[in-house]
């Protein structure tokens, strides 16, 4: 409700409708504060004055209003400008009324698949022995992963695409749209009833906070440690300095006691690790910005993976991670899905 | 360089210019390959199809150049969907072409400064006695932060508005654009030479990961621990069973114990701690979802905060996480700058 906020002004002047206090919006305007047990700022006026002829659209997650006004052959609808409030009111408010006003218009649907770690001429391919019948498919990119977009009229055909492409890709790296690949590494992981312990040196926490994004991941999280000093790489995870002196802090054998030294304090059945040089610092001819060491330990012994990055210091550490929870999405082989 | 893409074959048809092998966007996207040292699919012969006349763009990013159409009192411009990669080539090729071919252009510039922790209304309020000429001021929301836009012709004046409005405002949550308050927490700590530990229950390592996020962070940062299990807050950070039991894991006496225990073990000036409930479950009538203790523990002692906020878990997480970076931006108290 600042000074700059003209949008209502404007409406008004455009289409000579006075502002008006409307009844409606200031209920809402008020109810919103005493939901929140706080007192209306003078401002919140401002958001209950109305073009009049305006039909409001309920916030419900923020105080402002949005508004529709019919014109001669033409709708407009106006909306607060914080994304969360509008995408919300869009849903909830505008759809509903334009689907009971053009009943008629036909519609398509999409349906979107994630996938990380291959790359889109190779989806592609995988999926070229596809039979997908009234689809149209199309590509995007949300990086670091690919967007795999199915449309159709028919829901049936569409559930059976989507199925056709999951199949034709490996398994733990597709996901739909509304997933996450920590919640497929998760979810893999609590159907296997294991537990999981992380030590993050490059990532700095990534990892553990993407996990931990999910409800529930206390099932399958037992710690993370992040060691970003040596004394904390020695005290937790029994990492030795005469190691850090021979090999270094970024080197496979750091990674691979890192991982069998988070798994045996936590007592957890997976121990997963990575270090590495996110940059921009740190670098050197042997080991440039982007070497990282993934390393996984388990009752079967300690599997290393070296990376080799590029891009800035945010691209490494999301791949680093992303490259992480596809391991424990997979988990325990390549095969499985 | 899939099937979908159809914009290069839609501008061919569209102004009547034929697809032809461009040899400057083929050197480039074959040197893109050579660096990478990877083979070009067959498929990126494509992305060095362009219409005849069509002036390149490079892409520093990726495959993919772009390219420019010079139309009768028209210039187009085309660039791949990949959102950086466009980014990149708007600012650093579209930009400098277009400033070439329009000098007379006034330029209005746009200095952003972000701000946490209070609200729009009371930002006005404050800086409703700033002398801010020759400016237009406006306001924009990034939750959780709210940006202020100052826009003027001259310079130097814009350099002073942004000095006013920084010192109208309180210390450490105010900051430029392109920092993050993560960054300005890092900067005051190093600032005055005190090196920070972490312990995190509810935000599973977000904490860590936004400050790790920022280069040089292990000048400050010794190490976090991501609690999730009992067993762990009881091996690292010595909260006892009895502790537990008694007060339960969000509570003040258990942030307070992590704070002073994580303090302890990385021998660091300063312990932070949260402990709270995330949601959607495990809320009760006492303790609601969004129920969060911030402690902060350095050699004064230790002092808690009580957090009672709402919205999804992310949103409590990600507040939570912006209080204690908040509270690390301003330390070593409120007063100061």
């Amino acid at each position: 409700p600042t000074e700059d906020d003209l949008t209502t002004a404007a409406a008004s002047e455009a289409f000579g409708l006075p502002l008006v206090e409307n009844e409606q919006a200031r209920e809402l305007v008020l109810e919103h504060f005493r939901r929140l047990r706080r007192e209306p700022h003078p401002a919140n006026r401002r958001q209950y004055l109305l073009p009049r002829t305006a039909e409001v659209l309920p916030n419900p997650l923020g105080t402002a209003p949005g508004f529709l006004l019919e014109q001669p052959s033409c709708l407009l609808a106006f909306f607060p400008g914080v994304p969360r409030e509008m995408r919300a009111m869009v849903e909830q408010e505008l759809l509903p009324r334009l689907r009971r006003r053009f009943p008629a218009l036909s519609t398509w649907q999409e349906v979107r698949l994630r996938v990380f770690g291959i790359s889109e001429p190779e989806i592609e391919r995988l999926l070229s022995d596809s039979r997908l019948p009234e689809i149209e498919i199309g590509f995007g990119v949300d990086f670091p992963e690919t967007v795999i977009k199915l449309r159709g009229r028919n829901p049936e055909v569409l559930v059976r695409a989507e199925a056709a492409v999951r199949a034709a890709l490996p398994g733990g790296i597709c996901y739909p749209d509304g997933a996450s690949l920590a919640k497929v590494a998760l979810d893999n992981l609590a159907r296997q009833n294991l537990s999981l312990s992380l030590a993050e040196s490059c990532t700095g926490g990534l990892i553990a906070a993407a996990l931990t994004d999910i409800p529930g991941a206390s099932r399958v999280l037992e710690r993370g440690a992040v060691t970003y000093a040596n004394s904390a790489k020695n005290d937790w995870l029994g990492v030795s300095t005469s190691l850090l002196e021979k090999h270094g802090a970024v080197s496979e054998a750091c990674a691979r006691t890192m991982a069998e030294g988070i798994r045996a304090a936590a007592g957890s059945d997976i121990g997963l690790a990575v270090t590495g040089i996110a940059g921009p610092d740190g670098g050197s001819a042997g080991k440039p910005v982007g070497t990282v060491f993934l390393a996984l330990a388990d009752n079967e012994g300690t599997r290393v993976e070296h990376l080799a990055l590029g891009g800035s210091r945010q691209r490494i550490r999301r791949l680093t991670t992303m490259t992480a929870l596809a391991r424990l999405a997979r988990y325990p082989g390549e095969g499985t899905k």
